[in-house]
């Protein structure tokens, strides 16, 4: 099967030309990764590398626990320099490789002779390294480390870190794992068995993908080992505080569960990891539990946004259908790692559901994380407000940030996908690539104005004729979507939702996609009781919202919009450098003649007012206000 | 002024005869008190007034701010002495006055030979008396102590309790004041001040009502109080957990403040002693500021149900309208004393707009805090749950059952005022009197069937002719109100919300009070955000609400009720003893052909269903299951 598996086609090798990822990109590379490294300089966290003693005093107190964010500021540096490689691999810049070179020596010399490499540990506590895997995080530091490792010896060939990665990786290997002397451990946040499979897939080192399936399926087993750990460590397995195994997905073995739960993040990356593995291992049995979560994801826990987790308290789900807008946690990172799931549920299986929930996590609930100027965050996102959301400068837990950075920065690497008769187009948006087909090299250059339009062209240029399906992703938004090659119409078989030509392509050749993509209501299932009796508008990928800014007067929140309502579209050059926005015709409640009482045998008076939505990932850029995107439908039209 | 303004009748001199309310107080009065007995027994309470050297293990752990809700156990001791003497008015009861006795004893052994009283301080911490009033509530345990005392006095004529705790009261007075050696320190629970004028009025020591203005007056002054007091403990002020003096109303002097702020039984208790003040004290610059906070609070910051304070994290308010139905905090001893608050602003001024939010208070947010069986209790009281929410048998907090039990058994004392020429009849329901109007003793027998029923008949009987003013309280919810006397109609004044009968009254006088209580819909102010496009029923004085238990299938949030549905009335014999539920043909959102997807733009398909509303104070005595006040409303018809 891995033969005849797709690829993605890494973002080094396509260059994004189009304008609305191009803007994003731009603002990743000149600001927000070069802000970043100031703040990780500001909050100490650079220099908490440097292992001094005695130790500094703690810059994050310990809270009612005994827990210091602090243990997790390895990860931190790891994302930072995952997401500066992105941008070297996009162009080379010494002053960001000076200031990786400076933080490697920091992680070399910070290195145990034993190949144990983190910082919390080595500076302050070595005695007690791997004596918490539950909450202190060493394998999650471990893995962005490691990812970061890999990112900076693909953009530029220098190995230093990432030879000390495998160092340490050796050294887990030889720490964890089901054999005698042996620790059953696994990480109480998920995320190395990402880092180890890309390692594998760097290295062709087995061990390293066998080491990340060794983590994910002893997860859960009995005897629990964070209940063994606990004792070992004097403590209470009872007082844990997140109470229940649930929190971190290890209530039961990860192949038995059939339910997301717990937090968002440590959730995603634990699927993503299945998913890389269901399709490393060709494990059918993991690929089946992989589409049991889907499933239970995409149809009952995740907002329109492609938010996730409505819960602040742990970060993560609750039950089925619960998805409050006002107090969506809705994490930006779980959104990324969302994207992520999918663009890997995607090469399990090309299905363009999967690209879908991709699209959408992309361009709504991970986008929306960062600022214009691209130096603020949003950690939650949440589908209403009333004004009192303000975007961070920073958060004592930075892991959106860099989050939000390491995804624009590789953005192109989700458009594209190839195996060696066939290759699929996921995203659309302006990009160019040079792409292996089999043994052709094919140039592939797609320009459009997408997401304003779903005018779409694809030159095809191989370097000699070549046969192949050129697989087109047809949203499943889209309705009535249509292709010509040449300028000639074709009707392509939709297979799992990708329009797929097959034929003998030759330079020159130039396919045409139109995407329609008018302003659409979108209504939740009836079991969503926060979005009864609401609509939200969707154009194309962008899911929209409405916010005081454009909207100016009483909250938005007493907007009501007609159902029989035209939307309107209209392009807007003076909003962000150009947005389409939406309009309608639609009601205002007003007090009226009830005055000031708070509760009336009257209705409220119904005024004319004009609607204006922008899409959602824009909100919060400009003055403080009210913002909603599940708006009211008006009761009497 | 004094001389011309009503006087409450008393709880003790109004025998209820109505079903309602009679139901109630005999569940209160069988079960609930006696049950409360000995909870405070099972949880230490009891216990815990004993000192014993050295004091026992901590039952209830201190939190991450060295915190434990142990230091208020003698208020929920106090708190029982007064609802079991309120008890005791009703019929003496040697069981329950040897359980009080055995509580005095312990008491009156705790105290200290300078009079200071209090089990927590004097059995842990003798050193530190009055050194945290910010956060440790010796004023507010003091204030409950003695309204248990003052009640087990009127109840049965014993002083020795109330005997220590004017003694208490006077080492209370020379501790604090604005004389020189006094403490300039109030309460940061505020409770004590009311306790203090209930003295007052049974003592006529104007000592004590001078000791509660000043605690009023001086709350919130600069320099703060709990700033120096901190810095004398050697606490740093800014590391007070609740961040802001706005958590306790002191942020700035009582008298200067217009928005309601903080936690919501703080604010109650401290309004009620100012409406209590302003009156006693003919203050009109104190009754000013009442009138800002009420108007404040009724017309921006109370639920339909009379609950108050939405947020969990501050027990209290937030922002103007902001009022979310699943979170509502609305603590049961917030609309326990919203009932207090509006009862003192009706003396103030015999308005009916006080009276209504006193009578929706007890009918609603006060009464859905205690189970139909008496024995369990809300302490929040949200008007929408998914089935999440379960009344507990007992509350490590257990503030409101106390307080909901000795409201149902002091609730006849909410039903009349008089002066010297004049009686009001605030509420319904069923009541025998006997009241002094100047010089004449009349015998006042009101019989109905309210709230079911809005046909009311009030026998009048005065024991020689007498002239005065029968003020008859017109609900604001009702709309064509008739009276007749003796058959005969008669057009009464309506002053303040008062139909005002002025004759001279013969023994035999009968006054027929005829309120149409059609079910009616309500609609919230606008920006109300959660409540756009939703309607609560409401009936008479009682806010309904559909739950699953009476429309079972898919969670109560997918009826949507259209505008031009009749709400039928249909009386149930077979339910709660006879309650009157409200019908109405409705629909029922369904995925339809939507399937299992989560956002469609397919409108969820509708069905005819029929919705059943049962009265809010009900909900949560059958099976758990969704509930929900503010219904949507269908958005075709």
């Amino acid at each position: 099967m891995k033969g005849r598996s797709y690829s993605p086609v890494s973002f080094a090798d396509v260059k994004i030309t189009g304008a609305f990822w191009r803007e994003r990109l731009e603002v990743v590379l000149k600001r927000t990764i070069p802000s970043q490294h100031v703040k990780l300089s500001e909050a100490g966290i650079l220099e908490s590398l440097k292992l001094p003693r005695p130790p500094p005093p703690l810059r994050i107190p310990r809270n009612a626990h005994g827990f210091t964010m602090q243990v997790f500021w390895d990860s931190d540096v790891g994302k930072w320099i995952e997401a500066a490689s992105y941008a070297l691999s996009h162009r080379r810049d010494p002053g960001i490789e000076s200031k990786i070179e400076a933080i490697v020596d920091d992680l070399v010399r910070a290195q145990s002779p034993d190949g144990y490499l983190n910082c919390w540990y080595n500076g302050r506590e070595p005695e007690n390294r791997w004596t918490n895997l539950r909450d202190n995080h060493e394998l999650y530091n471990a893995g962005h480390l490691l990812e970061g490792a890999i990112a900076y010896f693909r953009a530029t060939g220098r190995r230093r870190l990432l030879d000390a990665m495998e160092r340490y990786v050796d050294h887990i290997a030889a720490t964890f794992g089901p054999g005698p002397g042996h620790k059953r451990g696994y990480p109480g946040h998920q995320e190395i068995e990402l880092a180890l499979i890309k390692l594998y897939r760097l290295t062709g080192d087995r061990r390293r993908l066998d080491l990340a399936a060794y983590f994910i399926d002893e997860r859960g087993r009995q005897p629990h080992y964070f209940t063994e750990e606990a004792l070992a460590r004097g403590d209470d397995p009872a007082s844990y505080w997140a109470s229940t195994y649930e929190y971190n997905q290890s209530h039961i073995p990860v192949r038995e569960q059939t339910k997301m739960v717990g937090h968002a993040v440590r959730a995603m990356y634990m699927a993503s990891a299945m998913a890389d593995l269901a399709a490393e291992l060709d494990d059918a049995a993991l690929k089946s539990a992989c589409e049991s979560l889907w499933r239970d994801v995409t149809t009952a826990q995740m907002y329109v946004t492609a938010g996730l987790g409505p819960k602040e308290t742990n970060e993560g789900f609750t039950e089925p259908y619960d998805l409050p807008n006002e107090m969506a946690y809705a994490e930006t990172c779980a959104s990324v790692a969302l994207a992520f799931w999918a663009h890997r549920m995607l090469h399990l299986d090309l299905d363009a559901s999967y690209a879908d929930v991709m699209e959408r996590a992309l361009y709504n609930g991970a986008l929306s994380g960062l600022s214009r100027e691209g130096a603020h965050y949003f950690y939650s996102n949440p589908l209403e407000s009333r004004g009192q959301h303000r975007r961070w400068a920073w958060h004592v837990c930075p892991c959106c940030t860099m989050n939000v950075s390491r995804l624009v920065a590789s953005a192109s690497g989700y458009f594209l996908s190839a195996r060696e008769d066939r290759l699929a187009v996921h995203l659309y948006g302006g990009i160019e690539a040079t792409v292996s087909i089999g043994d052709r090299k094919v140039r592939i250059r797609e320009t459009s104005d997408y997401p304003w339009s779903g005018d779409i062209r694809i030159a095809v240029d191989p370097e000699r004729p070549a046969i192949f399906d050129l697989k087109l992703r047809i949203p499943g938004w889209v309705k009535g979507a249509t292709v010509a090659v040449n300028g000639e119409p074709v009707a392509p078989d939709l297979v799992r939702g990708y329009a797929t030509i097959h034929r003998i392509w030759n330079a020159g050749d130039v396919v045409a996609l139109h995407l329609p993509m008018p302003a659409e209501r979108l209504y939740a299932h009836p079991n969503v009781r926060m979005d009864v009796g609401r609509v939200a508008l969707r154009r194309g990928p962008l899911i929209y919202c409405v916010e005081e800014a454009d909207n100016p007067g009483d909250p938005v929140q007493t907007l009501a919009l007609p159902r029989s309502a035209s939307i309107e579209e209209k392009w807007r050059d003076d909003l962000f450098g150009g947005v389409m926005t939406l309009t309608a015709s639609a009601k205002r409640l007003a007090p009226g003649d009830r005055e000031e009482a708070l509760y009336s045998t009257t209705p409220p008076a119904i005024r004319e007012a004009q609607l204006t939505a922008l899409p959602y990932h824009l909100w919060a850029n400009r003055e403080p206000g009210s913002m909603q995107v599940w708006i009211a439908e008006a009761t009497r039209e």
